[in-house]
């Protein structure tokens, strides 16, 4: 999407590559809202450490990253001995899918990118192969949300408020976004509504990334605390929600997705409100048979007792530079944290799933597996 | 309760008064957990300020200190004149009143504090009865949220994980705690369980206030994101929910409480977890016809679009000291955020209402008025 920096306006992808340097350029997310930089990573090992360390965060961008890494670690070879190429591969390919255990589109990607190298005879056909395929996985992601955006720009109308949770934007994604597609999409139709924000503790996703991508776009909008929503939404004040998703179990209608989403779908139920969530087809899972099954990574304690941010005066209104940037300890020192990084939410809360092919009940899925996709088998 | 400094342990109230000095003690909450530290305040409108910028906070806190923030403003009257003396304590009145829109229990403390000057012919005479009644508000609330623990600890057993919103504990009263009041009771009885502490953004009571307490009183605990407690419902690790209120309907039985309860209300509700609400008996109110007539503050957006701690360096396990506090801005620059900061939480999502004199279902309040200590017309 676009983003304008000092009064010049360009367009961007979060994720893309560098043939010629044979590095992953990317969106330095941590440092957002306070500053806007792109990062390229040298190897793979580095690649693997911006998914780890969230540099780059969200599905369908996580999912590129992984697939460009693994070009990237397919192209850094030399020889020509396919053994040794092989057993290389394996171990960048080991190592980015380490990178994040609930991200299910990174190993898509890996396995996309994998199979399709397949079909060269050469280390050096594989490894043009390689590249080719990662940057259709981008291009396939760009074009899904563009898909998503159209048929969920459907459910807005306008003097709607929207509710959205974490960031499934377009820094999540290569580009457009899932949840926010609909939004990008109505936009441009002419369509006018409101979009709340939750700031989406611990990491606060929604009030940096979010709030900042729609600041972006020109979409009007407010952040909101996690703890505001069930009071906005008894008030009357929340039309729709659009959440993304991790993984989306095709067998269940179960989705994963950040901390708190299953929250907000069952103050959603209560209040009559419709649910949705957008996915590319690349985050459904075909294979686990119940949520309960889907590994829900611990994060460290950190995030729970403090946050991070840009230290302001509160009393003038002088920004300082980002390099003021800084953690600070909120809670009390003698205490820990728990600190789950997502959550389940059943099908029976979930109005509908936007997909690139059309908008599903969650327990659709299954039955229209191949409009969604599921042409080989055990992948 | 008692507070460990450098290694020495003591027993402290939340708010005192000094009687020599016409001066009220507090407990300055906003340096806390990071620093314990006890402000007095020179005259009423001092007390106000304290009370509007939070430097104490909480139902009966709050009370206390606009009861003895009303002895100090008539104390301070030089004179014989009791119309003019009259006139006086009306503007203190009416200072303090100003100071917290939705805190009910303020605006019952200054009327037992008025109702009981009354009963005095002279200035002298008047405000001795002033403090008498200040002392009787901040006695006869320990006393409450001691039978709110005895009641209240009948509901914990051995093994239980306990969730809590926000600080309804001894901080928010002048000792004790309402919601920590059955914890610290089980305590004692020997029971073993352990606390669940939301951290309650935006302005994180629950992580520092609530945390820093159980700490001091050695109470098993963790800190969790607000958007966690949904999915620790769902995996079964919550039995049983107690907070506080604000404002209580005694007609309706509606609750008003920190941002965020009525979240955790839907959720309990949905996993059959019970949900108690602890409530000291002056912050029932018995006029109101309705929750949605609760006046709900709309506090600054610097709330949520950042956070106040201690600045810390994660790498190095060095402690800063507390001076090193700040604000940082966490959202994005450009962003606004709206910020209210009370719910309200309908009877039927409410196990029961633990009060000093038993636990009642939230729609009995009124039936058992008399119980709860209506006595007067109007008040």
């Amino acid at each position: 999407m676009n983003v304008t920096v000092r009064g010049l306006t360009r367009h961007y992808r979060t994720v893309a590559f560098d043939a010629a340097r044979n590095s992953v350029s990317l969106i330095e997310q941590r440092l957002l809202p306070h500053e806007f930089k792109i990062v390229s990573t040298r190897d793979f090992r580095q690649t693997a450490l911006a998914i780890k360390d969230m540099v780059v965060r969200g599905a369908g961008a996580i999912g590129a990253t992984a697939a460009y890494g693994l070009a990237q670690g397919a192209r850094a070879f030399r020889g020509r001995n396919l053994k040794k190429f092989g057993s290389n591969v394996d171990t960048v390919f080991q190592t980015l899918e380490a990178a994040r255990p609930t991200a299910v589109d990174l190993v898509n990607a890996l396995n996309q990118v994998r199979h399709a190298m397949r079909q060269g005879e050469t280390v050096e056909e594989q490894q043009a192969l390689a590249l080719a395929a990662a940057e259709e996985f981008a291009n396939e992601d760009v074009r899904h949300c563009q898909d998503i955006g159209r048929h969920g720009a459907e459910l807005i109308r306008s003097g709607m408020n929207i509710l959205t949770h974490c960031n499934a934007g377009w820094l999540a994604f290569v580009d457009v976004g899932s949840a926010t597609g609909p939004m990008y999409a109505a936009q441009t139709q002419g369509k006018k509504f409101h979009v709340y924000c939750d700031e989406t503790r611990p990491r606060s996703q929604g009030a940096t990334l979010t709030a900042w991508e729609l600041a972006q776009q020109s979409v009007s909008h407010h952040i909101i605390a996690d703890n505001a929503a069930g009071h906005l939404m008894q008030r009357g004040k929340i039309d729709l929600v659009i959440v993304g998703s991790d993984r989306t179990l095709g067998r269940t209608g179960e989705v994963a997705n950040k901390i708190g989403t299953y929250t907000k779908a069952v103050l959603a139920h209560r209040h009559k409100i419709p649910f949705y969530v957008a996915i590319p087809l690349s985050t459904i899972d075909w294979n686990l048979k119940s949520g309960f099954d889907i590994p829900i990574e611990e994060r460290h304690e950190s995030e729970v007792l403090g946050a991070w941010g840009v230290v302001t005066d509160l009393s003038s209104r002088a920004a300082r530079p980002p390099s003021a940037r800084a953690y600070v300890r909120v809670a009390n020192p003698t205490s820990e944290a728990l600190n789950p990084g997502f959550d389940v939410t059943p099908a029976e809360l979930i109005t509908g799933i936007i997909t690139p092919v059309g908008i599903f009940r969650p327990r659709e899925l299954w039955k229209r597996r191949r409009n969604l996709g599921v042409t080989r088998d055990g992948d």
